[in-house]
């Protein structure tokens, strides 16, 4: 299949390598020739990474089904899936989602990655509205595996099932958010526990690297091969209505010191970041990155070696 | 240094393990004879399993370290350091540090595993209150280094520093929880992160299965590697005040509609769990503990070598 990668930053190169990877034909398009010139380059080094951690094993193969297309038309004709990632803009959205619906065949779903606009606020007025959806990666796709795939009220089911094999076929690990929500469901879990670090901190319980430390060295290493639902499920021994019952009271107790909503202030944001940079100097955070970067290659490499030996 | 471990359950044991992993002889005592008769031989098979897992190098001289005692007394002679381990019952934790406070000498730190008493509910009449504290480890810490570090308003400075110092000389991650505090760091940060998840269930914008692969294919990559402070560090170009810059508006607004809190009704603890059943029937549950255990243990394996590479 040919798919069309809207937008050549980040997340659209990002979305190449994955459907290249998966075997698809990819044609990359960015209204910037400045962006679209620099991608491939961008993209060619990135692949060469994986290919040196072995998630990738014929670097030129994979790079040949990726080619930049200079206009919208070209990129969208005989396509078969569009993937859009342009900045997170209503606007823009909503222009390039008009001009999209006029140039793709009827069937075509037409996806966007945005992560913070509900796709019922720039496809409402469309004629192919149905066949719109969000899909949204965790940067870098092709290292973490997750997609929130969110249609609006008037998405149809189909878009939602086609866009979901799809994402499986890439290896990739669709999760369907069924309403519209702000934040989708990753955010929002992340947001939880932010909420609940920040204020921690700020009551003076534990410093920054205490509250690392406890996920990082505690619950982080169970959260990385089960999901917080199985976490607690082998955690009782009659599973989770056990566990419910042995420690819902706990959990209700804290709930009730959990509902402030204060904003982090300015003071604390401040100090949190002071603390981070004491632990890393600013000019030291790309370097950070880069090892970061390799972390989630080798997580990615262990992964796809446990999927080989379980089929 | 002798340590005695008081208490030979589940946690006991671990211990027990941890200690002599770090070289120290170990005196295991507990009320019970038959429990002190099992402890042994659970304590062998796991070191077994370690060693398979290339965990522990000579499991012969790692077992010959730890002793069995069948008095208290016996087991506190000479202790340097006391980690006590019965059932989450005030009056056993009063009734056992009245007696520990009375055996042992008076520069030997006493901590308990308690993860729900505060300190202060057992250690305030006591002469030597100023060397109690708790260290909370997770299931299991030979695999799970955190150990939250939280003392009562009089637990002396000197008694969280030795904790900390031996805790980390046994290759765990000591975390100091600077103030007493229901659930400690961990279970809050639990907690706040399963509020959002059962809520998303209830209100039906994710299913069990979506919730689960949310983290484990999305944020548990990051978290299990950075905390969750480290996390948003890396994910904006100027670091965290950047982060905190752009995306505060949304967690905050996120936040206001994160402030309910309704315990989990029977009706959704019922759905959830159904939800795991047809996941992973009962008799199965099990069997998913031993993956799961061997999962840490690859991790544990995976941290070894990489901190034998970075020194």
């Amino acid at each position: 299949m040919k798919i069309a990668v809207v937008g050549a930053g980040l997340i659209g190169q990002a979305w190449a390598i994955v459907f290249a990877r998966g075997g698809h034909e990819v044609a990359l398009w960015d209204g910037h020739e400045e962006a679209l010139k620099q991608a491939p380059l961008v993209i060619a080094d990135l692949v060469a990474d994986l290919q040196v951690a072995g998630l990738v094993t014929d670097s030129g193969a994979l790079l040949s089904r990726i080619r930049v297309e200079h206009t919208l038309e070209d990129a969208i004709a005989g396509a078969g899936y569009v993937q859009e990632n342009l900045p997170e803009r209503l606007a823009m959205k909503q222009e390039i989602f008009a001009r999209l619906d006029e140039l793709a065949n009827e069937e075509v779903v037409l996806a966007s990655s945005t992560s913070s606009i509900p796709a019922s606020a720039f496809t409402e007025s469309l004629l192919g509205r149905g066949r719109c959806v969000i899909a949204h990666p965790v940067n870098p796709p092709y290292l973490v595996p997750v997609v929130e795939i969110c249609g609006a009220p008037w998405t149809e089911s189909q878009t939602i099932q086609k866009t979901w094999d799809l994402m499986q076929q890439v290896d990739q690990q669709p999760v369907h958010v069924k309403k519209e929500l702000e934040g989708f469901v990753l955010n929002r879990l992340q947001g939880a526990l932010l909420r609940e670090a920040f204020r921690l901190v700020e009551q003076g319980y534990v410093d920054v690297d205490g509250l690392d430390a406890t996920i990082r060295d505690g619950l982080g290493l169970r959260w990385a091969f089960m999901g917080p639902f199985e976490t607690i499920d082998l955690n009782a021994p009659g599973g989770l209505a056990d566990y419910a019952q042995r420690y819902g009271p706990l959990y209700q107790s804290i709930a009730t010191q959990q509902n402030d909503t204060s904003p982090w202030s300015d003071a604390l944001i401040q100090a949190v970041d002071g603390a981070r940079r004491a632990r890393l100097p600013k000019e030291q955070l790309a370097q950070r990155r880069q090892w970061r970067d390799r972390r989630l290659m080798a997580m990615a490499a262990d992964r796809a070696r446990r999927t080989a030996e379980d089929n």
